[in-house]
């Protein structure tokens, strides 16, 4: 059981990532987003915190769940997937909430065209990492926990 | 009350706008959005015109917002917010409508990221101001009602 | 009557297109969306195939509705419009389904602003046309058609 | 028999194209320039129009070409091929007769090199199209017949 | 009669503004400077501030009227016309007097050439607006007033 | 002695170019202002014109030159020197007062650093020349006059 | 009749000149190149040289015509059209003769697309002049003339 | 104990990091170069794993360091600091040895100076991470360790 | 005399090379190109290969030497001169022939004008060298058959 | 007292320095004009040479003290302020006179904005430097005064 | 004697310059770096300082070198030599260490390549000086030991 | 046996090479660095002159290698490697010694990355060549003799 005082995380899945296990399995692996979100809730239980996982394929409902976030959520795990390279209301929202964000990506966005490149959402997040696949998610649960233990509101 | 022929203005507020009064208070003010809208309908009643305000963080609820003035509204008076940066929609939309609009923003976007210097709508409105807060809105309504009386349809 | 194993197109209109007829005329034409969809049902007909029409404003809601194109259409005919230049995430979602895509435009962009000349979509559909106004999608689903007929899955 | 009134296009096939069949079949299929113009004979005769076809390995002979059709051509399909990305001197021939032209590709340009994005002709053509192999021909001479039917000299 | 504590605004309009009237209606409108000059007269009386207007068409010139307001103005409206897109000069005295400033365009600069979309001004006035014709300068008299009510030194 | 009709002719020379003859002679030649002045003079009487010389180093003095023409000129021929590449200023000032100009320049722009081969001016301007010495002077006082009797008021 | 010793100028019309007068009067006038090469071998008689004027459509034709310049000609006067802007091979040819060269325009290149500012050649010539016509050529004749004389070889 | 099939990790780390706990602390936090090797070595033990801890502040130092990982170690943990944006040698010594690497980052390179945002090794990595302070470190352990079990050689 | 199964050799010389020693010695040499194809062939003798040298000033012309050399040519070895710079033609037809190709320069194209930096033909031959003078074409022959010998179809 | 062979430098003060002391200290630190002026004499004479010091807010103000330094100076400093970044006719003045030139800033230009980092002026002078505040100037006199004794007329 | 409170240097030399006096004499004049670190000791003597000298061509050596300042020196005055151009880990050192820094350069660099105009130290130094030859160093040394001695530690 | 005055030639390999026959075969091929250095000394005495080879991973080591060729080697060949795209100090230490020096790659740069199309080395070299493989050094040490040979100190 989580304890009141547990973190609470938001996870943010992007645009597309509800085919996750359908869609181009060799640059995103066979996992599915349920499982992903299983691996997160078990995860976050293990390190004393609580998950809250949503998809949206809508920029605005992206959006506004960040603004959800408000009073409901510690800090926010985010893959923004494409709208990373073009999204930059998803960049105001994250500053409007000020919640500490981590940005993760399973494929290693370097490694791919040049206009994944960009993120305008890193910038104001705490950090960012990809390539890892589905761990990418767990690594960045795991980061963000340490830091929201690390820096107590 | 205000006239038959009075000019009818359609105030759309762009992303992350609701949050007003609570986001980033250094660089938006404490007004919330309410009051902006309250301000806005006090000003246009004082120059004999009336405004319908709305507020949406989706990109095609926006666009579709514009759609609605057709044979309703006689100019839009838009704050875009990060979709001023990153929407061709919006553009197409407004250039769709036909109708006169004024671009306003509350924080003097030359003075933030470059990315923020970009719009696309600008070229397409008859005008556009930034850097008052709150007034910015008040500023671009007088401008447009104004612009309306001059050019009436 | 169409066959069972006729080609099902997916056709999908992005923003602003549900203006068709009233929006620019000197760009667009006077034909309206309604009209384009009858031709194209017709053709479809005429070359042994059916297609399967819809319009959205919302990226997102262009993106589910190529998601939904797996399993229930064999190729997408697509008028991007403003999305074009600016969206990643229908990139995206076309990858995911690896459906064969046509991408089309009325009106011709490279006479237009120079932002129009990029398109995101294009490097990843079997083929593009534009600048031959509501015929454009006509030329494009036969294109389509051809394109399936000579590559049976 | 073809109607003196028929349109009468000018088929161009830029500098290469003379190997088509032997040279990079993956890209350019199997088909010979011969075959293609032979079906491009076929659907002019189908559509009430007749064709001319030539090829031209000199930017010079194309822009001469080019204005050998005043006075008996209507409309002009060309694939320009490798001169589409470093030929003003086309565009200018182009402009000079003020006919009606079609910009055609084989391969799709824009999944290939950044060079092959660009295309000096475009602007000035009714429309563009590319990526559907010796097809792109035949939808090239349809799009055009059709322009030049509802574009009556 | 303007009270004692009334602000002060030092209004400047920068070169080529002398011909206005005489200079492209079409793009600045008929209006003389001296009306220019008496319609921010009366509205400041109205607003309860003082104008002085100067103008000149010396970068030089322009500088030393900024320099000059030190001690005798409260804020400077300024149209800098052609030197808003050249001058570092006119950006370093308004630094150096450090005296809110509001810039605008009558034209909407925008909608025309490209090298008129930088402002080496902008980043440090208040606020900008364009677009709105002679009425520019009234919206930007009522803009800086507003301001300076609402921070007073 | 010059006709009342007789087209008359505002020269303007730009920055340092009274300097001419002491300055860099390898650049510039031997030849002074004076003498070119005199040579100008020689020549317009020659094609029954007249001219009106003047130099000045201030951006504002030319800009202020130029207005002078207004109703006292009908043809501008100016070497704007090092506000070529600058001065936005004496573009507009060249629009607002709406006379035919041409742009003379002593040296070759094109060879030298590319920061010369921009000319603000250059695009309207009936035409542009450089690169013949002292003479540059003198074939556009011909191509100007050309202009002026081709194009009468 | 001509001076043994007299200037010999090989006049070089580059790519779509054989249609003047015929090409977009707007832009480039109703002159013919027969005409204008009759006004070139008037304006050298007068000044006491001689005119070989040749056209080409092709950048190998016109290499070639420089290269024939060598012990024939005193001078190259060059419209390089659409070759002004693509053409390397004409550059290195210039350089290769090593004749005094002056590059002339018909239409004012600066007021037109961004891509025809360029000039490969005018950096290795004497000079360039635009924007007058077929007045550009005389007035570049006169130009190369003037040149030969005060440095002859 | 470490069993002999655990995987060998090379951790490298890059210029001025010999530093740490000196340098910048509000950038890099106050924690020593030792006592991140030391929780290295901890995570691993509990990992399964060992790791091999190097710092250079030469280039071809590292160079070698990762040319020494040929047969001695199973992957490479990496923080290339300030390398990471000026070292192609780096890029092909890791493209070399062909061993697994992950690139980590304390800092949130994507917050500071724009020639930070660009990692020359990023695309050969399997993954890369930022922002995390010396938890970066831990992190990229955790996640190249993972990714051997995954891909055992 | 040579064997049968000799490899053949086409040798390509780009314009203006026909006036290789006449043209700026201190740049090319003295060196006729006549010397250099006798050089080419009594190499080609010793070490057991033929070549057949061409010379072109047209684009086209190369062009279609190139398709020439199907079926009687092993490899190509070409000194593309101007038109490496600007040809996309001759890139396409080296890769339509998809013969074994070496790119060969006399001058030091680095150490030259920036835009002859850039060769559209290197990246598909299978090298290329420049700077020796006319033994860039001993080099790249000897290179070629090198190549030839170690490849052999 | 100043022998009669002493250097004779002219000291240039460019825009807003005479606001020096009053504007922006924390930049540009306390020190006035008036007390930087009787530094440098202090300096000079202490050196043997004498100093004439000048300001001026005006670009063609500047040109003209440059130009009077022709036969009454030996050598220039100056601090260009803002037009260092703008202006050409300064370069062409100081390249006119063609006395040794040293170019001082007192912040550091590098640390500041980008616009701030280009020097039109910088390339002709014997050297530059820049952020030891008033000091700057001393340094620059005692390095010109140097280069002057090192490199008598 | 050197007071124990006297100001400590360290004077770094980078890459190449331990052949000065050797090396290209028309740009680096012909004292070599012992005559220089002679000129500097005796300077730092006369100014109540100390210097101590080192050359590297390694910027890893020079990375240690600035590490070995901390604790032991007061200032670092630096010709970073090539490295200014490409070396991050220069800066990353000295911003590390944080002591007050001087970079100088004999030759005018912005008189030289583009890709010398750019310095990665510059920003973060206190200031910067070039062109005046070996004098750079006694300049730049006088100017760090006032910077010391007005903000003492 | 080497005659006393036969060329000694300095060769360099950068880093990574001391990898090859390791590194990515498909790539680099199958020979190692020793063979290659056997087959220049080899070919070296064929054409009268005589190698000394060394390899480096450090941008240093290379530069003082280059530097140890004054007095002791007649010509340098340099395979640069990863540092001929981001080394300013080896390009400065080869105009140091003022040796002539040719550089080789064994793979084609200009069919690999876009940074690797920029080479700081080639400017100043005699000549250049890459894509030969192992051969490519054979290549340039036959082109270095042949220009030591032409051009005897």
């Amino acid at each position: 059981m989580v304890e009141p005082t547990a973190p609470r995380i938001l996870v943010l899945h992007g645009p597309n990532l509800n085919l996750l296990g359908q869609r181009e399995p060799e640059t995103y692996g066979s996992c599915t987003l349920a499982e992903i979100d299983a691996s997160l809730n078990e995860l976050a239980l293990e390190l004393g915190a609580s998950v809250d996982c949503r998809q949206s394929n809508h920029e605005g409902g992206l959006v506004e769940a960040i603004h959800s976030a408000l009073g409901s959520s510690d800090g926010i795990l985010i893959n923004p997937a494409a709208y990373t390279h073009t999204s930059v209301a998803l960049r105001d929202a994250l500053a409007a909430v000020a919640l500490p964000a981590v940005e993760v990506h399973m494929s290693n966005v370097y490694a791919r065209e040049s206009f994944r490149h960009r993120s305008f959402l890193a910038p104001i997040c705490v950090g960012t990492l990809c390539g890892f696949g589905a761990r990418s998610y767990l690594l960045g649960l795991r980061a963000l926990i340490d830091y929201l233990n690390l820096h107590p509101r």
